[in-house]
């Protein structure tokens, strides 16, 4: 249509998931909300970074007060001798909601790509470093069972050593999987780790 | 996680399509953005009536620069002696991509609901009068080949009357349906409308 | 496993949609089927053109009785100065189950194919003679709305020619189609055809 | 059609995921096999029995050629000191094809169903004389991660006790599995069992 119209549409492309036609009913769909809706909804996007932020200590979003999340206070109630590498928040939350767990965390951002060393390493040696300070008693790698994943938690593991005790989410049968279809990475760690 | 989160995510939620984690997603999103890119995203939000509106005339949304679109200008190349309805803009965009017409369009924003007659009685009123004014030649109606779109059709007959011809666009068997699985409605037009 | 399961396995390959591994638990199913069922089954499939075959006449499958179908014989309450030519005995049931057509059918079998003309030629052959010969008042085509249904129907005109009239199926909008999806060809039908 | 057709289009309703629809499209498949062909299917599906049957030890499908399979012959080369207990023959043939494992198999059949509980009670009372004679050091259970799974397991622990060593395939995450989406069980087993 014209220039505002495609530059919201680029915004809106930009989430995850929003193709062009989806991002278009996007526009459409705030054409017809109140006024009052859209500078309220402009405004809490204009403002976002007064109010969430990543953590300068885990880097998972948070409600900002502070420089650091309420996980990574010093305070903080939770079992800071065990942290868990996740790759996004959206993990993090999904485990969360399972209340299984009660240590840190640390995110990711991103899975290890061999074209695009720089942008993880630079985290990671930010893990290394938070590790010898805090004396870490385990580090839990929490990483997509996929290819990416595994080169990922080599290339932690690299960097980490031995520093401090350092497993992974187990493999194995999900809840669900079909063992007609089962591939055979599966299999095999579902056969290895039987008990 | 705090109610800046949660407002800005219910403003997602009103998108369509979008769900409570796909919204959440689009926050996580947000953050990892530049602030530079939330201020203008927000920005553009905000002052979207600036840029963009419904046609006082058509109720097509149109760039801002009067108060009638370009298609329903008195200047306007296109046959105004046509008038497609159609039931909401991404209908009027898809037909408009295919170049096969050239009238003008009149937008309904939604179907006719027997509980919530009042909505598009008012809207129907109003092409009444536009009809009369301008003296229409046709009336095609653009409405979905489904229980809804033929109660609307009936509706809009009804209001309208005998004062233009009135058509529908030709029901039979879309591209790349299955003769095997075709409803008896899609047969029955097909076959009755043979030539 | 051996040479007894791969040959029967094939032949559940040559039904329509199965693949190996679909066949392979075909046959599983088998061996716990009781023999009885074994055998009854068996037989009914070594036996099937006793019971089942392709009319002489108009090629659909029907019980054998005779050398022609019931839709054939010339005392068939159907109305044989219509025939309708369909690719396959799943369209025609389909269309029986509408109970919209009382004319007689003609089952092509196959869509034309430019590398294997030969075969559908033979038919369409067959079909021309018996319309100079039965005096058939139209012939409709109910071939599927895709390119290869559109050759098809070309290839037919092409021999048939102005012998009898010709009509096809309507093209437009399916039940169910969503107008903002719509492709060209089925939004140019169904502009061309309102009514 | 006729009973002919029913008769034989209800024995193909019988194959797994083989719904009316399908199975009439098989019958009509058939008609267009050729004759030799049909007979030569039919009579695999009559004779099975004298190529294909059950173990009478370990209740997997064997080329016949004696009462008990390959894998169950006293000369066999497998090692008879493991037994996988699996739910059919599909899951066996899944395991056999990613050669990680070398035992003896059981199959069950089904899983345990409280409302019928003496089908699988008859089975599993078969495995539990097994174990006695043949003093089996492990039984491995590779049953479906599901509650029947499960609730299957606990039936068969409770049945054969701790004559032998019971292990289970390991839960966990399967390759492909979103960390975001992982439900609860899988996410706990994945943790407990890190490693």
């Amino acid at each position: 249509m014209n220039n505002f119209f495609n530059e919201l549409k680029s915004f809106f492309q930009k989430l995850p998931g929003i193709g062009p036609r989806q991002a278009s009913r996007f526009v459409y769909t705030l054409v017809d909300l109140t006024k009052e809706d859209r500078e309220k909804m402009g405004e809490l996007i204009s403002s976002l970074d007064k109010y969430l932020r990543r953590c300068g200590s885990c880097f998972r979003i948070f409600s900002v007060g502070g420089d650091v999340c309420s996980f990574c206070l010093s305070t903080s109630p939770r079992d800071n001798f065990k942290i868990m590498v996740v790759e996004k928040d959206s993990d993090l939350f999904n485990i969360e909601k399972t209340k299984l767990y009660n240590g840190a965390y640390f995110v990711l951002g991103k899975l290890f790509d061999p074209l695009e060393e720089a942008g993880i390493k630079e985290r990671i040696d930010f893990l290394n470093k938070k590790i010898k300070k805090n004396e870490q008693a385990e580090v839990i790698l929490a990483l997509p069972p996929s290819k990416q994943g595994e080169f990922t938690c080599e290339y932690i593991k690299k960097i980490i050593g031995d520093k401090v005790f350092l497993s992974r989410l187990a493999r194995g049968l999900s809840s669900g999987i079909d063992l007609e279809y089962a591939d055979e990475n599966t299999l095999r760690h579902a056969l290895e780790n039987r008990k």
